[in-house]
């Protein structure tokens, strides 16, 4: 499944490549960061992901001789440029936040230190991938959260945005939680479970549900979910599957991991009633599992009236972030090296100060207090050091007034980025998707409960260093003089 | 790019193919239906998409090695049945609506009439390539209709959901009626446009903005947009473009294809005021573009307030259609081989009876009136023949006295299934993406505008035939039966 991607870009890093290529300014080293400027879903944190596949893409980075010549056809590049494309390698480093690191808005999630041609033409791509998987990591989160104990299982391929965004999707969400997906494709590449028992059809191809079930009984013993909601749940469905359980029962079948499954009607009236029937027959330990077109808010919804669902089924809410499908992460220029050496700090103004870009080379120093608890994120210059036995200020870039000091012992820091790559070298290995499950439940772990609302959560605090802080206000006032002239 | 994604399944229809296959019926032929129950957006019509990515992807169904000891690794599957899938090729019969076909709910968009076990396997991932591209299809045709006869482009890479989101999401947009996209990758692998100029990296790379818009000018100088809202669009973005191009003319340059674009602040206001500045300085023939997070909705409000916008760069609300993200189609079993032979119709029950399936094999006849508008569409069994020289009755399948009859001469009826599979080899050679964009016009022209409006438009009629009807009656009264029993 590798694939080159190298034109998967917009037209306008070429044309800007060639711009630099023409200039002989394309080796000039820059610095452009990812980032975002708002949590999606109005939550109180995001989940970094998709790191894997942008070092799988920067990898394979290299023009085609099929990709020179469509690049030729569209009379759009000089022959100088396009030879100087089909020996592009990236030769840069790349730091980033690891998968499955809880992040918060305006920190770097990936730094690329790079001749400004090759910085420039990942820009899509890099966007692309990390925006995707970072959103539905995000999402999946939420609504592990939501079901609590209950594991939850990926469902959404069939409404995923095309391939790549079941595939990927898949990874994403099991990453931030699910227990497995029912996509067999991810399942495979990304060694990660999959799961799932049977459709509506099945039940229509025999003559009756009983003997639907009881073929799908005598199948798969060992994981047995019968779906009842084909003809009528209550009436049919739920002691039709109850006849089942009984007959495997009476065959002397120690039943273990069976259930029953609800893809439509109302869940909560559905699943008290059918409880109820299970309860009474004996089959106390059978799962109801609860599908179709569930979220976060639903799940909560439906626990809030006792529904006893023990395992649920998300599809398209999930795999499409369907209350905001983009995440909005951005790719700005930071910083340009000088001719004499030396890296020189860029600003992007906006009317919209929100929109306003934190110059320079930077790095994100998570503070921790005692319990172990994210206390604030402080986003601070590269070569800025700091020492956990001085006390440690932090104040807010917005409303200034507002600072704290932490006291020695009382806080503890760590340096969210790693290095990727160095001189276009991939230095770093990425764990297994099940590795970086284990460290995105931890790194879960490190937030208060009240961060992890799903509605109006308490927003972590990001602060800017002092010599930072200092260095913007410093090009907002060049930029306001340049313009009075 | 020719993926295998044969594995791209639900991990349900792997084991009710093997069900099928132990309890041998999985020859059992059986009819399934792609379709869908509401437009999505409220709009008033879909555009189905995507028909050609469904071929490649059957045209390349087959396990490979590699599928087959993964599958064995799961512990499901009996040696048997991997045997008998590592033979699997298709052998069935589709038929399909063309793509940029202009199509409304519960009208059959792909039909499947294959052994059970490979139509079952197909199910996932129809539906994920169907329901991707006919979402964005149908997103972009709103959008197109909104822009009017200024050109929108298609700029959503860096926030599509992943790779083949935008990849494919470019084809699909393009084919409702863009102009072409940023995407280069899609413009390679569809023979597309691609556009884009610079970016506010661009900008930021030169000492002064004056000096990046000169060399972008001196570079292209016959497509020569210039971004201009990096620093202040009125008081340093404009006048600098008014420069350089006032430079170009005194050096001889016929500016043609030239103007501005605008990402940001308030697009009628700041729109007004650079036009207004263009024309002063002569430049009247500068097109003004506009991106920054718009959909159809921002371009109609832009429009009402004669915001001289001349073109459109519209990206992530357009690339995820982002207020309804998922397109909603099911696939759902119509028929199954009788042992005897013929088909036996199937019907979905629901409590919900918007989600009850029409039972049988079936087709769609469009009713187009005198000025060859869509008058109504009539969902039919398969064999029923009608006959323009006769008088059409057609009736609402809900409220059933509501009956009109158009007498011959004052209609014309199309079928909207041709044949794509025959005895598992495809028979249809699809046109190329601009054919299909051409003829997705033309389909456009055949609704009414009151069909097209964005919010709340007039709904085409979607008609049952009497036998259908009949059909579908006659299996709710015996369902209604067999659970009194």
């Amino acid at each position: 499944m590798e694939r080159n991607l190298t034109l998967l870009t917009d037209l306008y890093e070429l044309t800007m490549m060639q711009g630099y290529f023409i200039n002989q300014n394309n080796n000039r080293r820059v610095i452009f960061e990812v980032f975002f400027r708002k949590n999606p879903f109005g939550n109180g944190y995001s989940i970094a992901c998709g790191l894997q596949q942008a070092i799988d893409y920067i990898n394979n980075l290299s023009f085609s001789e099929g990709d020179i010549s469509y690049l030729k056809s569209t009379g759009l590049f000089r022959d100088d440029f396009l030879k100087h494309l089909s020996e592009f390698r990236f030769t840069g480093d790349i730091y980033a936040v690891p998968e499955g690191t809880v992040v918060f808005p305006r920190e770097p999630l990936v730094k690329i230190i790079a001749p400004i041609d090759q910085a420039q033409l990942m820009e899509s791509a890099l966007l692309n991938i990390i925006n995707h998987q970072s959103l539905i990591a995000t999402k999946a989160a939420r609504v592990v959260y939501a079901a609590g104990k209950a594991p939850v299982m990926e469902f959404g391929l069939r409404r995923a945005q095309g391939p790549d965004a079941g595939i990927y999707g898949a990874r994403a969400a099991v990453i931030a939680g699910c227990s497995g997906t029912s996509n067999v494709l991810a399942g495979k590449m990304f060694n990660i479970p999959t799961l799932g028992t049977h459709a509506h059809s099945w039940i229509m191809s025999f003559p009756t549900e009983y003997e639907a079930f009881k073929a799908y009984a005598d199948l798969y013993p060992d994981s047995c979910t019968l779906l009842v909601d084909t003809y009528d749940t209550l009436h049919s469905g739920v002691p039709n599957a109850i006849k089942v359980f009984r007959e495997m029962k009476d065959k002397g079948h120690t039943l273990t991991n069976y259930g029953i499954r609800l893809d439509s009607g109302d869940l909560a009236y559905l699943t008290k009633k059918a409880r109820a029937m299970l309860d009474e027959a004996g089959f106390t330990d059978a799962v109801i599992s609860a599908s179709g077109d569930l979220d976060e808010y639903l799940i909560q919804s439906l626990y809030a009236q006792d529904a006893p669902i023990g395992a649920w089924g998300i599809g398209t809410k999930m795999i499409t972030a369907s209350d905001q499908p983009s995440f909005g992460g951005v790719y700005k220029i930071a910083a340009i090296e000088r001719p004499e050496g030396g890296f020189e700090p860029k600003i992007k103004i906006s009317e919209n100060s929100a929109k306003i870009t934190n110059p320079g080379d930077k790095k994100t120093l998570r503070v921790y207090d005692k319990e172990g608890k994210v206390f604030a994120d402080l986003i601070a210059l590269f070569d800025e050091e700091y020492d956990e036995s001085r006390p440690l200020e932090l104040f807010s870039p917005v409303d200034t007034w507002k600072s704290t000091t932490l006291d020695p012992g009382s806080y503890r820091l760590r340096s969210l980025l790693v290095p990727i790559f160095k001189d276009g070298k991939c230095i770093y290995e990425s764990p297994s998707t099940f590795e970086i499950r284990d460290y995105c439940k931890k790194e879960m772990d490190t937030l208060w409960d009240e961060s992890k609302r799903l509605v109006n959560p308490h927003d972590v605090y990001i602060d800017l260093s002092h010599p930072l802080f200092e260095m913007k206000q410093e090009l907002l006032r060049a930029h306001r003089e340049s313009i009075k002239k």
